[in-house]
């Protein structure tokens, strides 16, 4: 039985780690902190818990964390780089949900977070946290960069296209569309219902914090840099990512053939039949991640369509993924409930 | 472990009786047919389930069902009626999601149906599946009337107040809101999501089906016969049932702690703290139905607030649920994950 | 050619309002004015206004506005009685979107307002801008109460029923739900995508602002104090109220004759023929209130279906409406678009 | 005044033609014809246009609609080349809003549309009515091919840049999003409210009808055949279409100035300022398309974003915006509402 600390627990990331952690049989949430509602009972803040949960949320203090056997951070970005080092330190493993610690790069990352990195050796120690790709030191690691919701499903999809230089790694675009859920639960504007609903819209074209996250994943599985045109677009529903994904072609190769290959022994990564269109309600709630890949008119152009629920294996299904290979536990345990659909 | 059948599967009850039986450690889906789509693959139809269930739709046969401990349909009103005479003479129990057994008045049942009942003898021995209501005859019972999902919310929410006169039996009125999903996976123009989204209306206000089935069991908790305005509207939304219910008082009573005791035994009714507004995402994927029980103004009318997702405790939930109860299982079992929200 | 102003044209009215007038034939906008957006080009905060207005957002100054024959105020409760009284005194009109002249009864305003209300006297001056109820006094007013988006469904669709008597005036329960526009722009958790969409709850049963304006109208044309139960809900959907309205009956009257009498002059209130649902999908960016009257099992209940869309007849839509009748227009001027649906 | 008949006008774009042509200035609307609902009155089929329309549903007779200056086909594909030959023999004017007349070579039409065609001579004669490619032609043709919602924005996005030979035209891409209505009105599952909601998806990806449209126009606007990759999604909303376009840059170029300058004169066409990202909540119900184009990183691909309603520029208003020009009336009449937003 493990016993987990979650800092943070107030957003919708967080939301969605009690509910998984709440009924996972090897874990006994022992604390939760917010330093703003602090005193609040748990399902108080989200009925949809209650009889599940008995905890209210408390200060976040080190001692407390400490304690646990891993603390998962679901907080701003910044806020985890604060506390890890001397969690770390104390012997508690931690597994960030937020972005302090998924790029190698300092530089690169405080241009894109806007703030000095506290902890920046902590950034070579820290294991990039998709299971796909580093499966091995995750095992070992003591601290886990629990990827981003857009690099999850842009990664996974492109992976198989790059191991073997099958695709022209200059030619990538990623247009990338995702639900609501994904801008986290902080009360502005551009957030309420009346700005979302019946509406659809790019954003971030410039330039978004998960660009140089994709970019350093696909260039490692790819040997050399590789270079992405990636576009977000928020869409009018709650939960979901849908990465539509093309590249040019630089080989003749039997495209369905390659990705079943790449993710037979995969469990949550699903390789549709030839042909496919998955629709993000297919993986709502759960951990999946469903690809299909197309080859339109028989062109030049490859098209992989990839879905994931941002909120599980897009974040907290991913973490507790994480936390499962971290312990030695099962790696699905918790995490094997269907997709709720529709 | 128990084989289980399950009639007519291709609806959204049918697709949400698969989601919760594929997962349920006692449970072994031995059969599910569907006389239009025999031959295809169920995770072919129902992408969410890959990975669950192996099986292909099948022919409905009865020999194929009667092999089965509990057969489960999930069908259009009127074609359960017509297998379950021979299930039961073989032994197999069932439980019926449609209406052909819900009500005990055949005259009243034909009316309300438009169609001739075929085993009428039947109506006076099936058990009207509302656990809270009638757990030792389910224990019993050969055939289940799986209560509709309206009556599920209106019922539990009235039933404390019927019980011991609380109010005037002649003052109820229900105004209930549905989604979509209730109205069933029927290719109908009405059901469009270009007519669904972004509208909001009452339908069937001279006479909704429900009304019968409602006032049915009211009346049985009431020991006299009740009288009920029953108004439902169609909300856009895919899940989840909100009841409004107003009844005047006759006495003055402490109106939280008389649904506190009423329902204090019970596993998945909910009675909210006082001043409470229970959301429907509060229970999306789950068995459970919350309650909040108000008086505005301290007048005499009492407003009772339930909700529920009218997919799980307003059908296959609440289905398992009974089979649980049938077989002697852990009434839970199977029904324990917390609701995804949001 | 009206030179009319505009103060605190952030929220959705304001947007609405500067839709309609906009093109509103006889209509000069001078100014619009928004403290904290001053500057701001009222085209770069409303994308959907590109080519229709040319101003920027102005700080509130009592000189330009009081250069306008009309002033619309659309801002949060409590701005609008600092400025008016100035306004007045220099011969500019005022229409009110807010709440600030609503109610007759200071005490019972600074009690559900939770302010001290500067200007008490001109409570009695004001005009409560229903038009179906005060067309002529709101010829010759200088200050309108424009009325609140829930008191004008519900007021519409009891009126006809109270007018004569024809119901028990202690049996009124209001069931009404509002989409999501209705609780304005505000940057709230609540009203975040992700928390209203595929949800549905009730709140405010303890006690609505909207409750002692509803109260005040309807004992205004009953002749004396009539109860009301009102139960406001929240619908995932952007625009649009539908009241379900419910009283007992004290006499046998032709309810559809009743209704079609009552409303046989007015343009923009459209009663339905026997045995109609209307949607708030047939009222969307419209100044119409529809409405429907229904006696289901020709019971003591009498069952008044209205819709509107919040933003246009609740809203800004009556304020045009009102305008035209206070500058001697026609009463439809630049209202009659019909509704956008689907 | 025109004398206007309808073809075919039960299915959303019918509805929207109605909303448009019954408050346009210089319309009467003759004849509303449709077989299946012939004898109903259009307002019990659209309560949004009570009041708007007395009209009943008409069969189609080529007499009733010989005897009007022009009329307009909602038809499925295939209907309106029956009755077209007839029509302009008898020298009315047509309109067709679906595909009969799209494309110039048949074959590949017979191929799309899976039909023969009954009047291949008239695809030479009919002009493709997108009004900034085609004005002139429109103004004198018998025949409008009115263009495809996906093909309007997609070719408004482009032509800018093929005109000039400032992209490669084989590295064409279009990821386009829809809201639910371009599905139209059909009572099929895949558009039912509980499969749409909450759901993103691709499909078509091996060959969207729309794609040789597209081609046939950008090829028309570069001088040589450009290749182009068209991968459509639905969005879970009512309206809209985002369109987001890819191409590889072959010259340095002031892209915001080649756009504003394109598009100069035209009065519904709207360059947005630099960094823009327009939302289809910006034109819904307005028949504007607006476009922002982007260069991600300064790299070689540029990133252009296009907005419609579908129903409107996509469809109904760019007919009515066809009919203006054909008949020598100011091209924007009936056309200058504003957005209804939110």
């Amino acid at each position: 039985m493990l016993t987990v600390g979650i800092v943070g627990g107030t957003g919708y990331t967080g939301a969605e780690l009690l509910r998984l952690l709440s009924v996972h049989p090897e874990v006994n949430i022992a604390a939760i902190t917010s330093r703003s509602h602090a005193g609040t009972p748990v399902d108080v803040m989200y009925p949809s818990l209650r009889g599940y949960i008995q905890l209210a949320f408390a200060e976040p203090e080190a001692g407390l964390l400490a304690a646990c056997d891993v603390v998962f951070f679901a907080t701003p970005n910044g806020t985890a780089m604060e506390l890890v080092p001397e969690l770390l330190e104390r012997g508690t493993r931690v597994i960030d949900l937020a972005a302090d610690f998924r790029l190698k790069d300092v530089t690169v990352w405080e241009q894109y977070y806007g703030m000095k990195h506290v902890c920046p050796d902590l950034l070579r120690e820290a294991v990039y946290g998709l299971p796909e790709l580093n499966r091995q030191l995750i095992k070992e690691a003591r601290l886990i960069a629990n990827p981003g919701c857009y690099p999850t499903a842009v990664s996974l999809g492109f992976m198989p296209l790059l191991t073997n230089g099958t695709v022209d790694s200059g030619s990538l675009i990623a247009d990338v569309k995702s639900g609501a859920s994904g801008a986290g639960r902080q009360a502005k504007v551009a957030n309420l219902y009346g700005e979302v609903a019946e509406d659809f819209h790019a954003y971030g074209v410039a330039g978004h914090r998960h660009l140089p996250e994709i970019r350093q994943t696909l260039s490692q599985v790819a040997g050399y840099p590789v270079h992405l045109v990636f576009v977000p677009h928020l869409v009018p529903m709650v939960r979901g990512i849908h990465a539509t994904l093309y590249a040019r072609l630089t080989e003749e190769v039997d495209l369905q053939m390659l990705f079943e290959d790449y993710y037979r022994d995969e469990w949550c990564v699903d390789v549709m039949p030839a042909g496919s269109h998955p629709g993000t309600g297919s993986v709502r709630g759960s951990n999946s991640c469903r690809l299909a890949v197309h080859r339109p008119g028989n062109g030049e152009t490859v098209v992989v369509l990839a879905v994931e629920d941002n909120l599980v294996k897009g974040a907290a299904g991913q973490a507790v993924q994480n936390m499962n290979i971290m312990f030695g536990l099962e790696e699905s345990l918790g995490l094997t409930q269907a997709a709720v659909w529709p």
